[in-house]
């Protein structure tokens, strides 16, 4: 059994790292920290886990992992992770990060973007990007640091890659909508996360500057082979978990609509968690619920000579944390589906 | 008092009309017509308007209007209207058509649309398209046919034809995103309606083929002046009411936000139902429920060079019998808010 | 008009008010108070109210109200209306109180119930309860200080009281259950009231020690004649509004269940917000939002030998707001059901 | 491997069968069937189970099972069951069956409460009812014809149990009230099951006539050693899944909070599923769902002298597939917990 620490254990992330890796037959989860719940039993403050961890403690927020631990989750505020890591790779633990904190390349997009410098711009370039379906040949087991992409980021670049690769579209126009939910907005609660102000409410946000942005074209950029600028709107609608991605842009030649979903399908052929759906179905978020699924659809409109591809998936799950545990598996050499089979949980 | 007919007045849309107008003080309802409940009291079926209609019972689907009815709204589904219009138009009552079926101008979409050909072609130059706030002038006491628009149409043209009038956006870029609540799908129980389908799930459909694009296309060009072809991709959203809409368009020449506001600011100066929202909120479908209101924002991205229209409707209301009782009081004569002024049911 | 002066106008209740009043045809509301948004204007913070109040700016919370103000209400949290009242009634303002502050006669209630002592004992004889359907006949002109009676209080008495009133039912078996939508609980945000929490979830709370039970006891052993002790368990449910009460008690005495709703109908003949369902339907929340209706149904059990007594009511509304506007309009003079028309938004 | 076949395989039932058993490892499903889907593969109607089930096509409703099948879960409506029992047992094949056909032990109650005569009163002496927190002991390997109780029933059963068990409450006095997420209803589209019907939507149904009643009263009086008739009200709340019981009776004799609280600890202290809550919390169906978990709480409330009994559940999992699976458990041999330990998903 490999030993496992959570840092930021109890917020939507790390609670549900704790629900995935309850179900992994190779790891233990020996350490678990919470700035709010420090000093109380696991089962006492989350009672549906509490068979899982009978005997588990919050340890303080920035305890140091007990010996023995070989990989820590790092479930903390963007920004606090910057600091987190260094001493981790010192004492020798390899490092997941699902902030923000190393997944820029360009140091110069930290004050840009995050509102504020980065402190270890000098780890930027040892830190892998761990999109598996995109560069899951770099996720290895010499990899000491990971960042873990962003939920919005995982949905429209699996979304946007494949045309982007084979030259399909062009790039410059490229329109990305998306729509979260609520778990999306932290489990702090806020007027915007009120109840009865989310409930029945469907709108846009940040428009224009959302932070992941910049992580998104990164990614796109390298697969293009030269900048790609694109706009993007978030939009918070009344769910619990899921984001649906619906990007567009004009076609850049000539392509039948089945073509287009062949040329999807087969990118992804061996990518375990990545479904294509039959042509005339489109993701719902409904359909990947609790699960490390993607559902994907492509479709060709030939009035506007433009390409709509659209993405759900479980903005927890393989937005965050089932994320995590797939680059986890890579990074130790282990089957990459392990505790990720579970199928969603529909309805 | 104004006698009033509504035809399919047990759909959301009919019975919102009935709501409405309940409130309304220069109108009485004295038919009201159902194909699933004729010869029931209206007061059994919706025992919220037994107190505002006591003394209604549902005609027949076809029945002929009692003597004295001046105005009949149809809230029949596509294609009946088509058959329904001409006899009322006979006999001397004027028609508010809430279908589709007299919205188009060239006859040639509805086969291509709507799946089958227009039965009064004939009568689709005089029907005049009602959005007020876009073409008030010819919606007056000489109108016998008024074809009130659709939901999405409604929220996506107040949020696109002021950059469209004034030169601000390439019309040919246009893509536009819409996410609706459930009501908007009707009434009849489907797999897709079902509240553990469609609950916790947010999902595109129709991409690139939704009826509605032709009519938004059609204001679109006869604003801009010249052929508009656009995006348009609808989303079902778990809430009961309302539409948001986020349209892109890159723009046509450099502007400030500022200006950007102000254009939209002072181009419905005087439209009693647009609010433009101070700079910096978006708008929200659960800041409209229940109202005529129209919320708006625009925003300019200077990353993209593109602009970003956002728009919030309640679609029972703005997106259909709201906007049919504004239309009939500016075809009656009437103050344009009669009736319509009850603010939002917030939360 | 009227001038109204409402204290803590940013709250659901407050806010309630505010649009429940923008269509009241004898007042004008002049002064509304906010702690948190002092300062602002009104139509900037809810945009949905901008058109009805262009003129309004929030006030400090305890700000006095201008020359003229005839009525003030009071939304505070329990404990401040306490404090507030004393001064109003000695400048010559009516109250109408919608805290529980002056809803106990007994003094020695607050301690056991709310935790702190009453600072002003001698007006609760004076204050006046608000159950108009109960107690209209005190309900008068010379009212100073009326306590307008909590949401739960409201929807379980006009569903009991007709049965005890009756002698139908044993008071010692009675027992209440009731959900709550969650703007039930209050604008201020808190883990309960989170979205993720709160969406998908069904649970009781305060189980046997709700603050409202005495308050519901109250009124019951007035119309019994004794001493009524009843158990009442709350529950949050996830929705924004609305209260469903389901009372069940031993009947005293053989009824036919027709017999039974007869006395319902007949007990509530005269009441323009009570509407007895037909036999076979049953309250809905959903039928009654947004407005000041009040739907029942009772039915006689002959297996358990038990009646059982429904509700349904819109929180905000005959839950607060609503049966505030309608207690104002007794105090008043004017029609008891002027300005509260509106039927519900259904869907 | 065991094999097994679901009949009704794509109710909301049968899909978290199949749902749960992909995570089984002892069993291989070989064969569901389904009226509706007849002929299609199961990954392209369930595009989330495609991973799961690569290579099953639904076969017709009524298809023999193949060669080999072991255990056949009957998911099809009440009354199909009774007729598809019998043919199965003569097969030698196991039947565990999650209608209620064969849950009632006096044949006379269902014409009484299901509105039929038993087609097959012979069988109803063997089957055995699989409530394994009470009967366990009954729920062996020689075991033909297991009745999965319903979702009320094991909800209210598993709180109400201890204390008729103890002789701590009086029979007569259990006034049970339930909520229930509308998968409950079915999935069989309809007005009750229009999202927009049911969301924002609370209310009664069935009252005193709901046909789970016998089910609940009929074990009761087996532990209580005589009659018990008990008031029952299931209410509809607008959430996918999940039972929350508030059930409440006058006490027998005087108990401390702490005993009550003990005697459940102790009650259920070697139940793998159920957990007691600490003292102060209560069950929350938003803290159960997709797990088999039973959450529970006890209350003495000494002003009613009366005990509050609370539970939680996921309808479609200890309400009914997950129970099934662990009934299949204990009739084969395998550990109770075998493929049903993975934690609620929460949010």
């Amino acid at each position: 059994m490999t030993s496992i620490a959570i840092y930021g254990a109890a917020g939507y992330t790390g609670r549900e790292l704790l629900r995935i890796l309850s179900g992994h037959p190779e790891v233990e989860v020996v350490h678990a920290t919470s700035g709010t719940h420090a000093g109380q039993w696991l089962g006492v403050v989350f009672p549906e886990l509490l068979r899982a961890y009978p005997m588990l403690r919050f340890a303080e927020r920035d305890a140091q992992p007990p010996e023995g631990v070989e990989v820590a989750f790092l479930c903390l505020p963007h920004g606090e992770s910057m600091a987190a890591v260094p001493p981790l790779l010192e004492a020798g633990v390899r490092v997941i990060d699902l902030s923000a904190d190393y997944r820029l390349k360009e140091a110069a997009l930290y004050p840009e973007w995050y509102g504020r410098d980065h402190a270890h711009p000098e780890l930027l370039a040892e830190a892998v990007y761990g999109l598996p379906e995109w560069n899951g040949d770099e996720i290895g087991t010499e990899v000491r640091l990971l960042a873990n992409p962003g939920c919005y980021p995982t949905a429209t670049l699996l979304a946007l890659l494949p045309a982007i690769e084979a030259g399909l579209i062009q790039p410059a126009t490229v329109v990305v909508n998306a729509c979260s939910g609520v778990s999306g907005a932290g489990v702090r609660p806020s007027e915007t996360t009120h109840f009865v102000h989310a409930n029945e409410s469907l709108k846009a946000y940040k428009v224009g500057r959302h932070q992941h942005t910049p992580e998104i074209e990164q990614l796109c950029a390298e697969i293009a082979g030269s900048q790609v600028v694109l706009s993007f709107t978030p939009h918070l609608a009344p769910m619990n978990r899921g984001i649906a991605v619906t990007a567009s842009a004009a076609l850049a030649k000539r392509i039948d609509p089945e073509a287009a979903w062949e040329l999807y399908l087969n990118r992804y052929l061996d990518a375990p968690f990545v479904h294509l759906l039959p042509a005339g179905q489109t993701p719902d978020t409904g359909r990947v619920r609790g699960s490390n699924q993607v559902h994907l659809q492509v479709v060709v409109d030939p009035r506007t000579n433009r390409l709509v591809m659209l993405s759900a998936i479980d903005n927890l799950v393989k937005g965050a944390a089932g994320q995590a545990v797939q680059n986890l598996n890579l990074m130790v050499g282990w089957e990459e589906t392990t505790g990720l089979l579970a199928p969603p949980l529909v309805p």
